[in-house]
């Protein structure tokens, strides 16, 4: 298990007494690739049966770059397939899918009473109450409408976005970056009114990672490990990237298996229940389904494609007839949910853009035709 | 699959096309920390059954900084024990038992008969032509008798050990470094004549996983998964740390559980093989326990605890009236076999000394007490 804010450094970890830490975490100071093992994944063969079914389906995934298609439907894989690098037990990177999984260990949290969603940030983190997120509540950070000055701009190098990726280790450092993000989060200044407009802004999420640390005492990567991925028998691990400081990338940097996270998706369409028990408290999927506030979301590009749509403890929530919603992450990652087939869709994709309104719109109606189709099967 | 020599870096790994690879590989890009999902490991219980056994067994492996024990007889599992930072299905880094795993995989390719053990470097990497090793067989390369000018001198900032560590992003990087380990290898120097005396240099492990490299076709990570991890039934993958170049640290950067470790020794005890046929060459094995060159060895702190030993084929030989031989890391990382009674023992450590006779004499006193004391029971 990881400390919080351990003081095991490059420089350090190979003397005593920090190679006690070190020797077991490597992983968290050097980059390392998998050398894999199989341990059973590699007999799986895939299943792309949607094949003849959805028209020009592999045009379609080619053309928007695809790297993994996953469908579930009542629970069993119907659909598998992988394009370019990718495989069967490969991890990809969620992006910003990661920020909804984040979000059902604070669901847990809070049925547990150590989070109360109406409390400021500055109630678990003083350290943040001179900043935006001093009289910003836990609700208003799930649900982005915290107003702070933030610019999520992944194409501008002097955007806030930009500066979070290089103390992440996700880009090169440059002079006078924050020192880790905690440091960075402290920066961030008010920029309006909280509550009013959803506004997209990563950094919500590392602070509601901050408040995960805070009120269990353990790192973010050990409260993802025991509150949701030690809980849901997944085939493999799942990752995070951490920076020095052992700041785990709460808002982008978890890779898995498309099939774990369709099964993530699949304890959501079962209320959170596993033959264990609850994973995840029915009520705070049933809260995260029913939607945020649609006046605040209004003129988004969202809401250019999903009219009735808003964002709810950090799942987008399109308010179609089918309740739908989903976790979406830039550069085309998807876990997107239909309750009203069962059906789960899991799309990796490495599109060039990193939003692009056209791409929200043509994954909107072609996970809706895969919806449809399965359920007719 | 990663490609060997591959173009993404940190700069554009979110780019296309780039991202079609790096969304795939980020682990090989920032350092991740592991979200367990426990996969029925956590449900297994450690078994320190020596503990009434052998004298005085905790405080010798407390004074002696054990991270993990775990002792094999008969295959079956006999004492299991973790400690400090320690747990069931963790990885820790294994150091230079790195090297003796990588060696097996030179064992099967010279049995398909892609290496032979007689050619020199040069003739499958002309690259180094001009070096020390241009002229070096891969024998002497896998025994360590090329006269290289290199100073495995792990304290000291300017010798070629820590270049490499550098280089590998095991420490931060000077002005100067080269740009890759492939870059520094050819800048290594003859000093002296190759096949005569036994000398202890990290690169050479390197050297020959450039070469599996060349004449697979593969990078040297897909190499160890194809050619061993994938072969023997892990309870996890294992991982190795990657620099920007793409390579991997071959000479030191494997991290895998102490039973997966242990599971290699018992293979090389089944003569390598398993239930689904030959993984390891019986003929390598045998050669390797034969050892090597006894004089070569002369005056060598190995010889010093262990009069007969030799290092053949990147494994430590003892030449006891027992035909123990072990693989070994610095700061006390063992992989140890016992022909004679069946027993393998692997321990991972954290001494505060990266190396010390003292402690070469007290684990093999402590390995032979514990195999006499297992076939006894």
């Amino acid at each position: 298990m990881t400390s919080v804010n351990n003081d095991v450094t490059l420089e350090n970890w190979q003397q005593a007494p920090y190679s006690r830490w070190g020797f077991w975490h490597l992983e968290e100071l050097v980059p390392c690739a998998t050398i894999a093992g199989g341990q059973g994944l590699a007999d799986r063969t895939t299943l792309p049966s949607l094949a003849g079914i959805i028209p020009d389906l592999d045009s379609r995934l080619e053309e928007s770059f695809t790297d993994a298609l996953v469908v579930l439907h009542g629970g069993e894989v119907v659909h598998e397939q992988y394009f370019g690098e990718g495989g069967i037990g490969q991890r990809h990177v969620l992006m910003s899918v990661s920020k909804s999984l984040g979000a059902l260990v604070i669901g847990r949290l809070v049925q547990r009473g150590l989070i109360d969603p109406a409390q400021s940030i500055s109630h678990y983190l003083p350290e943040l109450s001179d900043g935006a997120y001093g009289d910003a509540t836990v609700q208003q950070t799930l649900d982005m409408t915290v107003a702070v000055r933030y610019r999520e701009e992944y194409w501008a190098s002097d955007s806030e976005v930009q500066v979070q990726d290089r103390v992440a280790g996700w880009r090169e450092r440059l002079d006078g970056d924050p020192a880790d993000t905690y440091e960075f989060l402290k920066t961030l200044k008010h920029d309006g009114t909280h509550g009013q407009v959803f506004r997209y802004v990563s950094a919500n999420t590392d602070v509601l990672a901050w408040v995960i640390e805070r009120v269990t005492g353990q790192s973010y990567v050990d409260g993802l490990s025991t509150e949701l991925w030690s809980l849901i028998s997944p085939e493999l691990d799942a990752t995070i990237t951490v920076e020095p400081s052992g700041f785990a990338f709460a808002n982008g940097g978890i890779a898995c298996t498309a099939r774990d996270l369709a099964n993530v998706g699949a304890l959501m369409l079962r209320n959170g229940m596993t033959a264990d028990g609850p994973v995840i408290p029915a009520q705070w999927i049933a809260d995260t389904q029913r939607g945020g506030d649609r006046q605040a979301a209004a003129g988004s590009v969202f809401q250019q494609v999903h009219p009735n749509g808003s964002y709810r403890n950090q799942w987008w929530v399109t308010g179609d007839d089918r309740g739908s919603y989903y976790a979406a992450g830039i550069h085309g990652q998807f876990l997107w949910i239909d309750p009203s087939t069962q059906t789960i869709i899991v799309k990796f994709s490495s599109w060039p853009e990193s939003i692009a309104e056209k791409w929200t719109r043509f994954h909107a109606a072609l996970f809706e035709e895969i919806a449809l189709a399965v359920s007719a099967k």
